[in-house]
């Protein structure tokens, strides 16, 4: 892992006029860009040849630069120093650099890459969920199993892959991968709250460290499982699948707001003990049961695709902002505010 | 239940220029504060000590001034009445302070507390529903089920304990309280459709006492139901139940409105004959069947929650207003145009 | 079919700076009068007598001119050109005036009238999703069904009267109809993006013969099929169907906007190749498998209803953009736009 002084010394030879945002082209790229150009920040997507057209299709989510490519392999990681810029690691970001390069890498990247690493790995993350006092699903060994229980494999992308499975029977007959996790089967509703912590703010949910604000929420549409109930009335036999597609709206019960930041406040105090903090956006991923619980799931240290539901702002922010702020233009305002304030080297590693 | 006059009587003593609205923090408040201040009144909150902390995270969204307060028990009707407020009995208002404190307190609120009284019990709502002229749910005793139904128990709260029955012995089975409502489940999809009444505004549909708009659609997400499909189709065995923890949004066909509409202004046109009219917010709970016939099971006689899916306005609103209008803001709106015309009585009660 | 010249002589009699949008009050109506008044451009309702309250209750939705008619029998073609209208063929207007009125009638109407043709013909419909390079459901007879197939019978309007069969058995035993349409069921999840192909323009994805901007996605709400998990899970028997009454909003993972965009352009190429063109606002009715390819199972040559969800814009439109706009602001924007560059006759047939 390269050390946060080493960043903190890139981050010292920028022009701090002109910094600029970068990210690949995918994932959350159309609302980071969008949100950069709100703040008049400039903007540089790395993107796949066939890809730039479009992206050029929206002029006020495309960036202002390309850098074109064949594949992501490689990250250009001088070219993107020598222009100011700060990677924003979303979902595909992690996905095709992949943990190697971005704990390697030089370019200052949004938030703490650690964070990245912590989220990664399925031990590390659920002791990252546990130390943060959250309710988790019961984990299981294969022989172990006892009732229905998630298996996610190690390859499994956006969710292609997922099993539901009851018996160490079932495990045996469906599971052929050694690489796997086994989750009790939380009955409930899905939510995935997305938040924004910055140690600068100081409006927001206020912490020993900084400021809590929650931005959204969304749940994720997953083919096929979420139109299953459509082949069950037909009486269409249909092994579910849960490759995630797409993401649709919600808000939450008044009420429950609060349960919710104390879970956001946990995953970040954890953070802070476990590996020197996460700032930033980042995802709580849990499911609501019956008697109004939440049990997490996963963490998700970055910006999460839901937040595309919201480039003009959620029912959340209109409370918080005083104008359309997505959490990819709250990225924005947090490197203006941080670069003003003489405080990249906090929320940039 | 306290007179008519005698608030009236209050309201003379208000200064006409300090008037403030004031909830529970909880429901609805952040968008009933957020809609205040946009129209330029100040907000009061009645918060549980440990809440403060949640509604200060959201800057434009909590009141301008706390009244801080252990539990829920007493309402601070001294205080408020001294600050000029108006109270606005969001649902978790209503359940709080409870039937008896909303008929008798000398507090002014938003709206016709009647109304409260009579969506409170089943057989003045049922009532309502009928003389209203809506579609309704047949309704069983235990002993003449003879398909399927929901049964309500009186402690049933947002949801939590609905049950399914489908038989006289299955709902002896099941249902152990004394104190219940069996009802004909009706097969379709649940509508949620948002109103306003105003007795002062010349727009939006026209009725006889003033003018009905239609604000925004929403449908409530229960736990476990509303994910039930993905237990159904991994072979998950579920006892389904009803707990609202959220809300979604939709818009239905605009060759429905008409339906809604007059659905609406049949709700308000009875609520003159049977109890002195409802002015404000309501929601008129529906299930829409495959001939596109509506069946009403519930009548809000304030504002819902699923408003909260729209602080800067919904699809409908958009054709009514100049400017983003929340429920929580078009009720400062008509408390601003009542005062100015002098007419705070006819939708303050 | 009416000539084009023909058209193009009406559109010469018209005063270029008196142009007016006209449609029937219904389907998209209110979005459509609201953003042609958000560019100035004053509208024309074709309105069944007692459907006029339900427009005027929408003060920024309703028409500013009605023509109140007690059917829709008879187009007012006269009345409408001299006038100066350019009538917008949403989905109820092609269904109350039909085929014939469509093809012969002298008003001018926004689009390529073929193209309306081109849709309601489910062979020609075929003809063109396969031309257009689309995946498409495999078609059956009833002898051949060998899967669970979609059935559409001819009279079958807004998804009434869709059902499913899995054998030829099935087939004879539910369908009593000659004229019916049967498509192998694909499992997934239903997207319905919105396009808008604009000659005119160079902003958006960039073709040949012109410039295709994604406008928003929607899916459809089917009553009873959309919550039949409830029945289901309830144990309740419920034969589904599959009548549109609403619609809800989601997004798409980021990266499936090519694989849509590159829909809406095989659509619009074949377009051209078969019958002249398609332009302005479109959908390509889709389903995504857990592989993430797309399947089309139809096309919609006009505005669709699920475009009412966006009055202010979509999450897609806030990247094209400056200002909020909907797919009914866009039509204005375009017959505007070819006004003053004289190319009426390139979008209006």
């Amino acid at each position: 892992m390269i050390a946060r002084e080493e960043i903190a010394n890139v981050l010292k030879g920028y022009n701090k006029k002109e910094i600029r945002i970068a990210t690949i082209c995918s994932h959350t790229a159309l609302q980071i860009f969008h949100g950069a150009r709100q703040e008049g920040i400039k903007t540089i997507g790395i993107c796949l040849k066939d890809h730039k057209k479009i992206y050029d299709a929206f002029p006020y989510g495309r960036p202002d630069e390309y850098i074109l490519v064949d594949s992501y392999s490689e990250l250009p990681e001088d070219e993107l120093i020598k222009k100011n810029a700060i990677a924003i690691p979303h979902g595909s970001f992690v996905e095709y650099y992949g943990k190697k390069n971005i704990e390697s890498t030089r370019l200052p990247m949004f938030g703490n890459r650690m964070s990245l690493t912590w989220e990664g790995s399925r031990d590390k993350l659920y002791e990252w969920m546990k130390d943060s006092g959250l309710k988790v699903p019961k984990v299981f060994t294969p022989e172990t199993i006892d009732r229905p229980c998630i298996v996610k494999t190690s390859g499994a992308k956006g969710g292609h892959g997922y099993m539901i499975v009851s018996s160490p029977e079932e495990f045996k007959k469906k599971i052929k991968t050694t690489d796997y996790h086994i989750q009790e089967y939380i009955s409930g509703v899905r939510v995935y709250p997305h938040f924004f912590f910055s140690p600068l703010s100081k409006t927001g949910y206020t912490m020993k460290r900084g400021s809590l604000e929650m931005m959204s929420i969304d749940r994720r549409i997953e083919s096929t499982i979420h139109e299953s109930y459509r082949s069950t009335i037909a009486g269409i036999e249909l092994k579910p699948s849960f490759t995630v597609m797409g993401n649709e709206g919600l808000v939450i019960r008044e009420s429950l707001i609060k349960k919710v930041l104390e879970a956001g406040e946990g995953v970040i105090e954890s953070s802070y003990r476990l590996f020197g903090g996460l700032t930033g956006p980042f995802c709580v991923e849990m499911i609501c049961t019956d008697e109004l619980e939440f049990y997490t799931f996963e963490i998700s240290a970055r910006i999460v695709a839901g937040t595309n539901l919201y480039p003009t702002g959620s029912p959340y922010t209109s409370y918080s902002y005083n104008e359309p702020t997505s959490t990819g233009r709250r990225i924005a305002i947090e490197i203006k505010n941080a670069a003003k304030a003489d405080r990249l080297g906090e929320v940039i590693y």
